[in-house]
């Protein structure tokens, strides 16, 4: 298969967190970083309960045709005083599913990132990339992103 | 004068507005971005007041022996499914007034900033700095930051 694939963007419910965990696995860099456990650990329907309840996130899907899952964004607005007080987004735990991958989805998640930023007053939206994600750098560039920064991070 | 300063790392009041606008402007890549008018821009005040009312942010400034705010950082505690759902941290608007830099000051603030996100649980603490500031890069890194990401952003 191959072509577009026009995907319907939604909240994410409780009952998408399997897949999106899955997505969130199914990467050389998160492998290591997440539980895949039936039941799925319960750290994970704790933290949707977060996320749900925070009016400045944004935890939404990709949806296929057929009602699949097939891709995931989080993004969160930062009221914060720069800028003369405008807020800033940041676009976090973007993935496609991997049989989904370089048909659109990605950029869709994205394009829709950036209109709900701006709706909400965002002057600057924000992201890290890890330096070995040479195909995203290029991807974001191409939607208007400039690798302006350094994305430093530090691990407890 | 030389030597480090102690300062005092506590919760930013709407009367520090002023203060904090002005050191966000005083420095190369803020001057542009900044209006320091009297009275300063009502926005300023509603962001203060955005960031208040988010039980996920912190804005603090570092205050000296005589009371004067001379740095000011903000915290983001960021809820999200990745990491087995843990939230991450990230580091916003460090900055420290000119006639007090390489005290120590914003290697407190930041300090601050670790232990408090270390303390809501978080595993990872993320920061964009701008490609050209590479003394902060450089103190970052003594920190224990890796300059692992690239740092991407859009401004509309």
């Amino acid at each position: 298969m191959s072509g577009l694939v026009q995907v319907r963007i939604r909240p994410a419910r409780r009952d998408d967190v399997a897949a999106i965990v899955a997505m969130l696995a199914d990467d050389a860099l998160g492998r290591g970083r997440e539980r895949i456990e039936d039941p799925l650990p319960a750290s994970y329907f704790q933290a949707f309960d977060r996320v749900a309840r925070d009016p400045n996130l944004a935890l939404v899907v990709a949806e296929d045709d057929g009602g699949q899952v097939v891709g995931c964004l989080q993004l969160c607005i930062l009221p914060g005083l720069s800028s003369q007080g405008a807020s800033r987004a940041l676009i976090e735990d973007v993935r496609v599913a991997g049989h989904c991958r370089s048909r659109g989805i990605g950029e869709q998640l994205v394009q829709w990132a950036l209109a709900e930023a701006q709706a909400k007053g965002c002057r600057l939206v924000e992201l890290l990339t890890h330096n070995t994600r040479v195909d995203a750098q290029r991807f974001y560039k191409r939607l208007g992103f400039a690798a302006s920064h350094v994305g430093m991070t530090l691990r407890f």
